[in-house]
């Protein structure tokens, strides 16, 4: 057993192995939300929560709930949580690393009942890899699920997400019911990997996370004439790929003068085929910045550029939200806290801003929330080479214990 | 019956629109090579030609042959022809005009044997829709076709092309034997909608083809580094998209330098989701040039200009040959006689150079050939919309009508 506080950070990376060999196959995590194998993960977790003789329940939205009574029933509960859903081809630590942590949180203080209780949470379906919609569970406990526009969500199989939910037993236009469950608890503490190559290139091993980058997802649909490749002149094209080209570059460099990133990862070209002028273009451009008022200059500046390509090429531009969210910033004093523990047990502090949505951004919106991030190899996440050096995965679940104990206790 | 030496203009599209009736849906023509539909259209085509006591016969590739018996059966025979299949939710006159009008040939000469024999060729598979492979039958037959490499393609259900031909009786390892029919026949002529919009903006009603442009079409591949949108800083990501983006928009330049035409209207992004950097682009690139050594030119630049783009975003480079056909430059005289017989009916000529590929390119490779084209309203083909005004196609069937008399009888 390590000596931090209780934490036995190499029970938590066997657990997680042992995760991995259950619900993994020779592409990575299989953990996707409403299956089979997340229900084996969840089977996993409540094993080990049994072992602490405590039973885990769902709430209305599917999310999973654990609690260890603390002396003071009436004081408020440290929740502690992550998500056991994974996408697929995913990685062994997305998300099941942070409910792994919180479990052994629950072991350290077996013996003695912490000062106030300790909650348990696995949120359901952080990914959104299945339909779409990203942190299902934790934005209907925050009240912000949009569940009449959820509703109708489809898989690649065409399966509605109100159907598939209903087999788990979840009732969509209820699931914000799960919101009850804010009574009596405190505050939130998230584990998670970075899933970006920050920490690796700056050399830390764990970090205090500030809060989450606003988002700003929308799709631009350029309209122009498809033709064919051989017979249509130059100069009488209305070529939608061009438009898409030229946004997909001009996009690229919004970072430059707003800071934030900007991605252009998904563009379909119709009729999409290497003998024809594409006709249409869909092209969604996800825009992140930590400063609302400069993620809404980023939108602007990215609206204006496409109506620019769309005239160029003499398309029509329609435009469609896909997704937003407000920048986050997590709790001051959890983002101190975090920052001390890492500091007492590294030696060095970071504080670092999420560019990856997280269900501690959904939680901040209720309660005082904060997370903690370790290094991703490479930056790799979503992915079966998805990794953490092991000394750094030890030090960040170790660091974690630290944090839950003190706010626990302070 | 039309004035124009016995040829009946209104007959030939009387038969194109209940060849349309019999093959068509809401949504276009559906003449797609290797389908019974396409059957139903030959089999109409037979009927034609049984009205005229003639019977129709297949080769070894699948072409439909006919024959017009003339009065010296020792002289060369004048080949008409084109080919019945069409593009998925195609049009009514590609192809099937070329067809229908050779019928009209025959049937303008039933009464007085020509002096030369006519022979009407329906070439299998022009359109390659479904196996990507254009010009099949007429590749078989001018030596060209590599059927081993055509062998093992598969259609968007996984069907090998060996097997779906060997279902309708052809052989593919066999089919360039139907080469051994070039014996005995003279030259070639072909009559076609333009498929592009340049006759109708010249104001021209039936042109001369004086050949088609070569064709390289090439597919770049760009590995960079997949990654996650929020979660990169822009200046450590590898992003194959924004290299796709940048030859996208440089390929639509070359040909203000080089002349001819270029088209990038297949891009696949991997993974292909709003939330990740593209770790992997495929650009299709379709160059044409009428001159072989612009084409070429064209070709080394473009393969240039992806180098540097590759670099440029920190990615490896790759690329595959898809298709390539030299310019072809077809028969002077038959040219001449084309352009001749064209301001014979219309008091005017006009020569243009095709932009998109025909069977004619493939025959003129083994005799000599021309074509005839019509306008193409807004230069749209491969589309329920394809359509040619009622006055310039009967003025085209009429010249084509002419053009043929001439030849069999120069």
């Amino acid at each position: 057993m390590s000596s931090s506080r209780g934490i036995d950070a190499d029970r938590v990376v066997a657990d997680l192995r042992e995760l991995a060999a259950r619900t993994s196959d020779e592409s990575g995590a299989q953990r996707l939300a409403w299956t089979d194998t997340w229900l084996d993960a969840r089977a996993f977790l409540r094993e080990l929560l049994a072992e602490l003789d405590i039973e885990a329940e769902l709430d209305e939205a599917g999310n999973l709930w654990a609690r260890l009574e603390g002396e003071d029933p009436g004081a408020d509960a440290l929740v502690l949580g992550s998500h056991t859903d994974s996408v697929p081809d995913g990685g062994w630590l997305d998300g099941a690393l942070g409910v792994m942590a919180a479990v052994e949180v629950f072991r350290a203080h077996r013996g003695e009942a912490p000062p106030r209780s300790l909650v348990l949470v696995d949120w359901a379906d952080e990914e959104g890899a299945r339909f779409g919609l990203s942190l299902f569970g934790s934005s209907a406990f925050a009240g912000t699920l949009d569940a009449s526009a959820a509703a109708g969500l489809r898989d690649a199989e065409g399966r509605q997400m109100r159907e598939v939910l209903a087999s788990h037993g979840v009732d969509i236009d209820a699931a914000s019911r799960c919101g009850a469950r804010r009574e009596g608890l405190g505050s939130y503490l998230e584990l998670h990997i970075e899933q970006g190559p920050v920490l690796e290139a700056e050399g830390v091993a764990v970090a205090a996370v500030a809060g989450c980058q606003g988002i700003e997802r929308h799709r631009f649909s350029f309209r122009g004439q498809a033709a064919h490749a051989g017979t249509t002149p130059m100069a009488m094209r209305r070529d939608a790929g061009l438009a898409a080209a030229a946004l997909t570059t001009a996009i690229a460099e919004l970072p430059a003068d707003h800071g934030g990133v900007a991605t252009t990862g998904e563009l379909r070209l119709e009729p999409g085929i290497s003998t024809a002028v594409a006709g249409v273009a869909h092209l969604a451009c996800d825009l992140r910045n930590p400063d609302a008022g400069k993620l809404e200059a980023m939108l602007e500046r990215a609206q204006a550029l496409a109506r620019e390509c769309s005239e160029a090429h003499g398309c029509e531009l329609s435009a469609e939200k896909i997704f937003s969210i407000a920048p986050t910033t997590f709790d001051t004093n959890l983002v101190a806290a975090a920052t001390e523990a890492a500091r007492t047990e590294t030696g060095a502090s970071f504080e670092i801003t999420s560019g990856a949505l997280h269900d501690a951004a959904s939680v901040s919106r209720v309660m005082p929330a904060a997370m903690m991030f370790c290094p991703s190899r490479r930056g790799i996440s979503h992915a079966k080479e998805e990794d953490t050096a092991l000394a750094d995965l030890r030090l960040a679940i170790e660091c974690f214990g630290t944090l839950a104990r003190e706010v626990v206790t302070g």
